[in-house]
């Protein structure tokens, strides 16, 4: 244990978010991993109980680690990073959020009113809605959430364009990677020569936590913006990064350069704290015709997989609108990544006691 | 020769439309493949010639057939079908059909004010140009057009929407298949484990066409259709069928279920006609939640690939709008089978002399 | 019912290899399917059990049938097949075949002595120690196996060979498709852009049962082949279609040019009965270099899927050696497909009653 | 320019192995790219004649640099790396060669009797040919070569074994990724749900060069080994890392766990002489089941791509035989990586001048 840094306990730390989390913390200078928590592992050491299926090779002490049945009034850690299934976690999460600091990246209780639900660079000011939380609910702990893979590089784009030009109607179309279904996910016998229009209640789930995330806070509570927002998803034979195809129609009349620039510019909290996993650019804009690409952009970023690549801005059908392809990589951004950096924030703004 | 049979001559035949228009000619009841096209493999046999990618094996008679340099002026056929890379359709499409009824899949002289672009069950009254055609050109033959492959699906699923609910605007995000890139096509290192959202001039075409056959006829000219339409497409790794997902906004209010009967009672003249190459059902609706796929629906109905599949009817944001999915096979329908149709109907309806 | 059809049971029927059953007994002129058996989904109509992955659309018939929990000293019905997860079928098999002719394709009895291994072109003559097989087990119906997936193509190339030049020593590396591994199977994110060198207990399956199927009958038993086997398994991103390449050493001199003759001459009993679900050719030879393909090939024949296809016949080291590469469908010669075809021969034999 | 680094030309800098050596030499302490040639591109600017497949973006200072037309007489560099194209290298190669040290990864001169074909850690000794090489040529440069991708591995892993137990015959069957046929190589048309069993040349490149780098040398001239070689190749769909299993026979009796062992220790010139491109340990043995698998291990190691991983060593068919699976990152240790490791070991010989 080095000094100073914080004990973190991960729950559900053998899916493919929880290998994230192990790659991300191995040497992270805040935060330290002291206690491995899954359900069907538990007893197994993680070396044992984890299906790795990365080409990064977890580290020994790790590996050795033994895997814990969830215990959430006797743990004793300083932090809770959670990535359970969804009913795990509906259980779980706010068990651990009455004693601990427990930063989220389920869908359990990411629409309570009086859980935040963050992207750092974009909606830092919900973190506000914890002192409801805390006034609710007399936990000594708080929650809050990371959002779903699919919405967080599309906010992260919204945010800058929705503040230059107010963004009133957005019909999205997804290409989603395999690893977002989790692990084993999707058959392979399903997806070889083949795309998936559907995935279970990712929609609605988009589209709601968009307009959360972008949603304004006053008197203790988040309006949800009033855009529409029509999502169409699919899954792709990609292994990593959601591509997601924007049309989106704005108040203000909008220039496809301007645009670009808006979103070059854009930064938040993170890089202004100089959070340790803070991407220098939340946002990277290519020219080419061709990019993004998941294969090539996934990484892409001085912390890789935390910025979201833009590419193709062009117009829409009239000066109000656009269309624009981004790809962001949707188990580190899109979860670990994103989980982690608002823990950093929450230090660093003292949420962390 | 089968006596009455035409006599076909197939421009571009060792690509990988002419493949299947080999394969859709075998033992059709009239027209029969007398004389091979091709460019680069000109005075080879077609077995030798052709880099044949299908599992469906070509016929012997074929294989041993030579493969000749192209000559307008000496050609001894009643048809052509003409499957040329753009550039060559562009300086022999016309060649052809100043002596020849000649049908065409090549982009070259699509948006030609006198060339009709067609989809049989959508718009056969713009045959009605050609009598335009003929005035301008003086040809002995005729100049149809099929079109691109990615429009031909959208708008046999858009006409039957437009009639019941006008359709103002429309947001389409396509995943397009390998075949679509033609041979050799989209190198395997570019798309292996990845998405590339970008086709050249793909999203201008599909607008211009789409609008072009929705259009109406009058006074000796079309006037393409006004709506809206955003294109956003992307190259995914099927090998055939290209997959799009479509938002519309009506003028009329559409109800879900209704627009589903709409699509399902879709038929137009290939149907009443019966001609040997049309489906029963132009539009195939499915129920479940996650279809159509590529790999389990591009083969659908009576006639494989002849019929788009729609599936994923709902909601868009509102009571005038809709979302869907819709997949149509790129290579039959999309080229080489909708071209086959034009010519069976026109035999109908007294154009090939 | 058609008159003089034989009542047909499927065990373990939502399965892939059930799918086929399904697919190729639909117009099968001698058995109709009457019973459907599945553990897992016993209560439900098939067509709500079923996880239907194929292009082919199952007939309304058998999707409203109603899938039945194993029931053998309750069944009524005329022919067995089974293809049941190993455990369920080292219970089921058994007790099936006390009572009815079953055919199964598990492999739990595959290596018994007294059950015979069947690819009928291979060794018909096998089915004699079901003579055995009633005096040890006084059963009223019988047991019938077929072989592993991976087996099977193999031993019908090696059955010719083995007679015309003594195979010695066989050295075989398999690239076997997704399938092979059943439904849910291979995870996606396993195999895109990979290659898994292993599957458990593969290669001893395909060894023993190779020997057993080349091995001789005599005195009520059957001595296993001799030869040296040494197989490396591995699983590859195709649907459907072991390919294996083989190295073999042979007593005799061996000749590439009259090996390819002796293949492709090679014809059994299902050949020369006419059985409905035999093959023209069980073997077909490629004289193109780069084939077989699994796309491309695996169809291949005039009942598709039954035939293995071989290409790149070659020199071995030396003028006793050979290497060649092999392509067979898993799941229909491999699985659904010899069976069946076991079943007609056993029936023409007089063993179905 | 960094003081004291060698100025290197790049021959084929646009190409797959281009942009690995590229990647590779960004940073290096020794050698400085100073020159880039190519052929078709020749007046362009680096970043507008490369079409980069990689998710390593290359360094602004090269994207900038001029692509020139091969000039030998002209160049002023201390070095020339040679990646061309079979037939260019065989014009080329040798007029560098007479001006400047040049390894070139071509196949052109590879069995040229007075070339050196080098693995650093196999033959270092085989260098002593460039004085027969300087006799006979005259020139003031020199020229050698690194062999085939796939022999890359394969001879790296047969070295140590054959040391300690003599290889009397070996079966390779060889699953090679797209990107060791160039770009734009395979068509993806052609591998999707596919393995290609065929690539032109390539299994007897394989078997000649193995059997020259394990030759003995003596009196100026090289003997290859003796060992019967089979080898097969298919190509499958993964992006990088070419895996082969392999069957031998040896002379010595070969215990499985002292092969891995002896596996393991293996060490080599570069290790020895700590050269910046050496890995750690040349040969990574695995012991899981399932390892090694493209994705996950083709870049292990301390540095990235230049070791070989090796699993699943097991009995063959008797004490004097062995089964294993190997990996080895073919643009990497087989072609670039290599070749720069052949060029750090010559620099500490003195063969750069």
């Amino acid at each position: 244990m080095v000094k100073g840094r914080l004990r973190v306990a991960i729950l559900g730390v053998t899916g493919m978010v929880g290998q994230q989390y192990i790659r991300m913390l191995e040497d992270h200078p805040w935060f330290e991993v002291t206690t491995l928590v899954g359900s069907r592992s538990a007893g197994k050491l993680y070396g044992e109980a984890v299906e790795w299926i990365d080409s990064y090779e977890p580290p020994k002490r790790i590996m050795e680690m033994p895997v814990n049945v969830a215990d959430p009034e006797g743990e004793d850690v300083d932090l809770v990073f959670s990535s359970l299934p969804t009913e795990a976690a509906h259980q779980l999460d706010t068990r651990y959020a009455a004693r601990f600091p427990t930063v989220s990246d389920a869908s359990s209780y990411r629409m309570e009113a009086d859980v935040p639900l963050l992207i750092p660079e974009v909606n830092p000011d919900h973190l506000g809605i914890l002192d409801v939380q805390r006034r609710n609910r007399g936990w000594r702990g708080l929650l809050a959430t990371s959002p779903n893979c699919t919405a967080t590089g599309l906010v992260t784009v919204f945010k800058p364009l929705h503040d230059a030009y107010r963004i009133r109607k957005a019909v999205i179309s997804t290409m989603q990677a395999l690893s977002g279904a989790g692990y084993p996910g999707v058959p392979s016998l399903r997806i070889v020569d083949n795309v998936i229009p559907y995935i279970k209640g990712e929609e609605e789930k988009v589209a709601a936590e968009t307009k959360k995330m972008l949603g304004t806070m006053s008197g203790g509570s988040i309006s949800p913006d009033p855009m529409d927002m029509a999502v169409m998803v699919h899954r792709v034979p990609t292994i990593d990064g959601h591509l997601e195809s924007a049309y989106i129609e704005t108040e203000r009349p909008v220039n496809v350069e301007e645009a670009k620039e808006v979103l070059r510019e854009f930064r938040g909290k993170p890089q202004e704290m100089r959070l340790p996993t803070a991407p220098e650019r939340p946002i990277i804009v290519r020219e080419e015709d061709d990019r993004p690409q998941p294969r090539l952009d996934r990484m892409a970023g001085s912390v890789p997989g935390m910025s979201t690549v833009v590419g193709r801005v062009r117009r829409g059908v009239d000066d109000h609108s656009l269309r624009l392809t981004l790809l962001s990589h949707n188990t580190i951004r899109g979860a670990a990544g994103n989980t982690i950096l608002i823990a950093e924030m929450m230090r660093e703004l003292g949420y962390l006691g």
